[in-house]
Formats: C-alpha cells, sequence, structure tokens
C-alpha cells in the first residue's frame, strides 16, 4: 500500500537557480510529461516557496526537501509539516546530507509524517546510518554518499558496495520500507545498476536540475525503469 | 527613500495555526483591508510556503520570516533569498529570537538582502544586541524581549526602558534605521506607548494572528498609528 | 570482554556547581571509595576541564560527557578525542538529551571511539531512538526519558514501559549492548526496579550530585547492584 | 587597566595533535621561556581538558578556546563559564570562525566573563562583524578573515584594508578595546606589519604550533613586539 505512494525517481530541486520559481515550474512540467508518458511513478521536491505554485499546476506528487519537528505555534522561520501538506506536498525528505538532524528529531520528524498522512523519505549517508534510520520505520530511505553528490559519478557504479551494504543491513531490520539510491546519477545506466544492487528507485538532483534537457535526462531514466 | 519601504506595522505570522494556509490568506486579506482603510504601512511575514499564494492575493508588502546565508546551488532545505524574492516577498526578518543566526549569518544575510534589493528587518533580544546589528546597516532593527513574546504584557509599558535603551544606543551607531517594538502588543494603547518611547512601529505577531477579530485589533493599532 | 569494561553505575556530573572543580574531585573520591568497598564498577564523567585532575586522583574509570566528531586539526573550541583519552578518560558519553547530535554525528563518533579504544555510551530518549543507535554497535546504550531527568521520580518506576520497551527493542538488532537506564534515579529500590526490567546498570546524575550525601547515595545504589 | 590584563600574542592551540596533552605542555613552557626571556605578555588558549595541567605547569595566562553561555545547571557535555575560571584560565576565545555563535550568545557569554572577570576576546570574520561585537564591550577583538586562517599567507601583508578597516570601524564605537590581527602569521615581519596598521597585538596557531620550533618563531614575535 504504502509502496504504490512512493516515487521510483525523486527528483530533488535543492536551491538550484535552474530549480527555483519559473524554472522549477518549467522543470516540474517536463517531469510532468515524461511521467504521464511512461507511467513511471516520478516525486518532485522542490523549495518550499514553490511548493504551492508547482502542486497547483501539475499532476505528480510533490515532497518538501525538509520540515521540521514541531507543532502549530511560536517557531519563527521554521517549517511547520502541516503548513506543507496544506500547500499540497504528500511528503518530504528528511536528514539529507545537506540540512542534518538530530537523531531525535528524525525519529520526531517521521511520527509527524505518520499522523498527517505524509511519506517519509530519510536521508542517510551510509549503509550503517540508513540501517539506523530503517528501525523507526519511515517509507522510504534513500542511501547518498555525501562524497558523491553533485559529481558526475553514480553511487550505484562507483561504490555498489554501497547500495548492496544499505540493501542488507536495511533489510535485516525492515523488510518493508522502499530503498532509494543517489549521488551521480546522470543516465538511465547509472539507474540501471542501482535497481540490480537492489534499489527500488532513485533520488537525483544536479544530474536532472542543472542538466540541458532534463525531460531528456528523465525520459532516459523513466524509460530504464519501465523496462525492469 | 527607505523608510518608505518600511512598514509601521508588521505582522509576523509566525506557524501558528491560525497564521497557515487558508487561515493565513483570510488574515492577510483582513491586513489589506485596514492597510487601505487607514493608509497606514502595513507588512505581512507569513510562512514560506504561503508567500506566493498571498503575494498574489493581496496589494500589502510580504516578508519572509528567514532566509539562510546561502547563493544559488547545493543546499537542501535551506532558504535561498532569491527563492522568496521570486515568490513575491519584498523583505524578511532576520535573527528573530526563535530563529537566532549567528553573527557573521547576520552580517552576511544583510549583505544578500541588499544585493538583492530585499528590505532587512533584524530583530534583537536586548538593546546592546540590537545596537550591535545596528553597525551592520539593516533597513529595520526590532526589539523584542523574548520573555514578552506571546505574552499579553507589552513590552512597551512592562519595560519601556528596553525601547527607549534600543532607540538611545542603536542612534548612537545609526541615525537612519527604522525601530520597532515587539512583544506582547495587543492594543492601540500598547503601540501608542512604543511610539511615545521612540519606536517607528511596531512587530506582532499572536495579539494579532491568535486574536478572535485580527481585523478589529489592526484597525486598532492603525488608527493609532495615524493619530500620531 | 567489553562488558568487563562498562560500569553498572555511571555517574554524569553534568555542570551542576557540585560537580565542579575542587567540589568534582570530591564527588570522585567518595564514588572511589564505594566502588572499592562494594566491589561494584562505577564510572564518572566530570567536565571536561575536571577530567585530567579527577584522572590523576582516583583510581575507577573517567568519561567525557561529550566529544566531537573531528580528527586532530583546526577545530577551535571542539573536543578532540584523542585529546580527552591523553586526559585519562576511557569512555564517553555521546547523544545526551542535553548534547543532541546528528544522526551522521553519532555513527562517526562511535567508529572514533572504536578507533581510539574508547567506550561509547550511546544516550537515547525513548526505546525507538535507543533501538536505532544500537544498530551503530556502542559498547552501552543509556535509555532516559528527557521529561524525567533532574527529577526525583525514577525511570523504572514511573515508566517501566520505557525500560522494558527499550530492552525489547535494542535486543532485536543487538544482543551485545550493555543497556543503562536513567533519569530520576535517587533510591536503591529505583536502581532495584531497573534491574527487574531487563537494566544492565544505571546513569544517574542530579540524585547522586545534588545530594546532601553523594557517598550514602552511591552505597544505597552499589549494594543494591551487589545483592543481584 | 584592562588592557594590562590583555595578551600582546595570543597561541590557540586548536585542536592540533602538537597543541595536545604532553605536546601543549611542552609548548606551553616554549611560550613561557620567551615570555619571560622578552617581557612580552603572552597568552596561551589549549583545549578544554589541558587548561588545568597548563596552568599550574606555567605562570603565563591561560585562555579557554570556547566557552558556552550557561549558569551551574544541567547542561551535560556544555563548558560552564565557572569551570574553566576554577581550572586557572583567566578568559576565553568567543565566536572564532571555526566555533561561531549566535549574537544573543556572544552578548551572554560577554556578560558571563564580566560577572566572573574572565578576559573576553571575541573573534570577528571581517571589519563589520568586529564593529558589531565592539558595541558589546569585549576587552579584546581578534579580526581573522577565515579564508587566510591555517595559510602562511599574513593577513597583516595580503589583507592590510581588513586591519585598517577593522581598526577604524572597531575605534568609532569603542575606544578603548584591544585589537588583536590574527590568520596567517608566521614571522615578526608579519607581526611588524600589523602593528603598523593599528593592531595592538597578534592572535596566532599553526604559524606556532605547527611550527618546527614554536620556541623560535615566538621568540621572533616577541622580539618584534618589544622593539616597537
Amino acid at each position: 500500500m504504502i509502496k504504490v505512494r512512493t516515487p521510483t525517481i525523486l527528483v530533488n530541486f535543492k536551491t538550484y537557480a535552474e530549480g527555483t520559481g519559473k524554472q522549477a515550474l518549467e522543470l516540474a512540467k517536463a517531469a510532468e510529461k515524461v511521467s504521464l508518458e511512461t507511467g513511471v511513478y516520478m516525486g518532485l521536491a522542490p523549495q518550499l516557496v514553490d511548493i504551492a505554485p508547482i502542486a497547483h499546476a501539475v499532476s505528480i506528487p510533490i515532497f518538501a526537501q525538509h520540515i521540521d519537528s514541531i507543532s502549530p505555534g511560536a517557531y519563527t522561520g521554521h517549517v511547520l509539516p502541516e503548513s506543507v501538506k496544506e500547500a499540497g506536498a504528500i511528503g518530504t525528505l528528511i536528514n539529507h546530507s545537506e540540512r542534518r538532524l538530530t537523531l531525535a528529531e528524525i525519529d520526531s520528524i517521521i511520527s509527524k509524517t505518520r499522523e498527517l498522512g505524509l511519506v517519509a523519505v530519510v536521508c542517510g549517508n551510509n549503509p550503517e546510518v540508513s540501517a539506523a534510520t530503517a528501525v523507526l520505520n519511515p517509507d522510504v530511505i534513500a542511501i547518498e554518499p555525501p562524497e558523491l553528490i553533485g559529481t558526475r559519478i553514480a553511487c550505484s557504479k562507483a561504490k555498489p558496495e554501497v547500495v548492496t551494504g544499505t540493501v542488507r543491513l536495511v533489510r535485516r531490520v525492515n523488510s518493508d520500507v522502499v530503498i532509494l539510491c543517489g549521488a551521480g546519477i546522470t543516465t538511465g545506466d547509472d539507474v540501471a545498476a542501482a535497481l540490480r544492487l537492489g534499489a527500488d528507485g532513485i533520488l537525483v538532483a544536479s544530474g536532472v536540475v542543472k542538466a540541458k534537457s532534463p525531460y531528456k535526462v528523465l525520459l532516459d531514466f523513466a524509460e530504464t525503469l519501465a523496462r525492469q
């Protein structure tokens, strides 16, 4: 059930210029086009200010890049989980390497997502950390070795042992969680390698957001996934 | 010149339920109504996800509650200054007591706002801290003793020396900056007291956002201000 | 093997006045006396500046309250793991509720302790978080519900399900780790309750440090432990 | 008065291997030798665990590298100002670029140092930030452009405008504070340049700590200072 709600390609727009405002909207439409053409479930994680406009403009699921471990109240400048849901997000990234959280916060935010019916995508920087988060029962775990993030060296090819190690350690404590593989993914081949190593899908950022044609890159990814 | 761009009532929506999503939009419309009826310059600081919808719906200026000290790039889960500008904000709160920043970040964010033409509203928790921020030349300084935030005990009445002390210390190093007074402001009387002590306007949150009728409270504030 | 190196009573001096400087030294001597008289393995976690003097003055094992995830280098104001070892500590608390760490830091610090031969005592605020840390293979896990810390309401009596839940969830992923129970422990009875629920020992702070006679309280604890 | 208590050479040991434990003690003795031979007032900022042993072993003043904005209480893993004083420190670095603090913390820690009679040495990363801290009346301000820290490119030679700008902006708001210049200082010539630009002394780290002969480097510095 949960799995049906989880994307097999999740695009993190980060705070790239190409992933902000109008450019974010165009990127979202390109992704929607690929998703409709191929039937591959694709999610988008734009910046907070872009969630509402993008959620109104496209039919594919939107994720926040981060939410805070708070309830409604006096928390100026923080991200209320309820606010991203009302804005149209169906889930959120948690603990991305560029926005690390305390373990107690990760636990508390996963509980929040459960209460609110949001999909929790927790990021881990290595197999051990990923397995530790698996104990907390998120919907999705995304493994991304930080040293490969933003490079064009695919985790699934350069460090296959990180993917297989994550799958093995995570499965020991959690048989249901969806596992995404990220960092350096730029071609359909990288995607195919990730799937062969046991990943259920991919988390991607610069490889799509900063591509000359995000449409073509995503189509390559989606066709690879559709063939599996 | 700058002063014309700075509001004399700035409403911080925080992450209150009454200041989120649809309720935030209604609140913004009530504020716009008061502003149009009285001619008092009013700014609104809703949550990040609500900036775009509110900026489209109302004609009064919108502020972010926080931006990060970053440029476009790989900063998942952070707030890109450019993104809030493109979403329709004309300025931002900086260093609110509920979102404190390092001194180096405050300095760097003020520089960012200058580059982007955003209005910088820096918050201080006491006269000394406020005077220290004045050296960095923000557009607006808002003094809020944290122990009175969220109470119904107005800073301008319970701690007049905090307001006068801030005005005195800030003016020593900066004669131009607009000074707002906040914390516990709930009535026109509190506003009048703030102005008498040398403040140029007020920063308000729960006193408006959680009021039975935000319209009536803001009208009371604005009429007091218009009378000065 | 590792178990032999882990204390069954670990006294956290925090930054209490009664646990600083000369008073810390007296406290350490009282603890050593109890340990020698009863044969119960007792560890002490004084403040950083007090590690060297206390390690020289007493024969029982000393722990740091925190170390940073760093190697020798340019990290002004941080705590180098190597420095606490050279000063005489044999281990360290990690992720105490009053000094929470990111999950990636917890993982990295545990690896550091392994390299340096230090004993890693990771704190968790609830059973789920404790079980997540168990995946990372520390030597000791200390469960402390933060709402009971500093009270005189013993975790082992007021929230037995927290202790049993921790033991159950931790044991699912890690059969070796030593489990300590903390928060609100002030009497031998509280200690006995903790052991009955499956804990291997206790983590204690104000119950000892702020007691009229730390010696008597520790003796009560140690005799209870020795009877098991 | 205050000036007499402030060193003209302050050596930050950071967390370098060469500045830890036994090596820290040797370094401290070399510095003491230079200070006694030249009469130049020299301060040392070793790691927290090394404060007590070094303060006992040498007669020159010892500083902490960081203290927290806390009073005695339940703050596991934090640095109690009272604890470094009792251990033998006479002052502390505050807000070093490698340990940045919120503006409210800087203010609160300076107040703490005043209460306890400790010397407050606040670090700034540029002239504007340094001038902002000057409003808070610390005893000493140390300017260090972070991009030069740890290099062998002296701030006083490569960026003279940073030193003169700091002196100018700081003096506008504070005529008493002692100004140190840091980052990249490795020779007596660098020291002389700093003094010519208006600095009262220097803050140094790797240039001394990682030198083949810290004694010779410090002697070169001190003789330059003594000649002024």
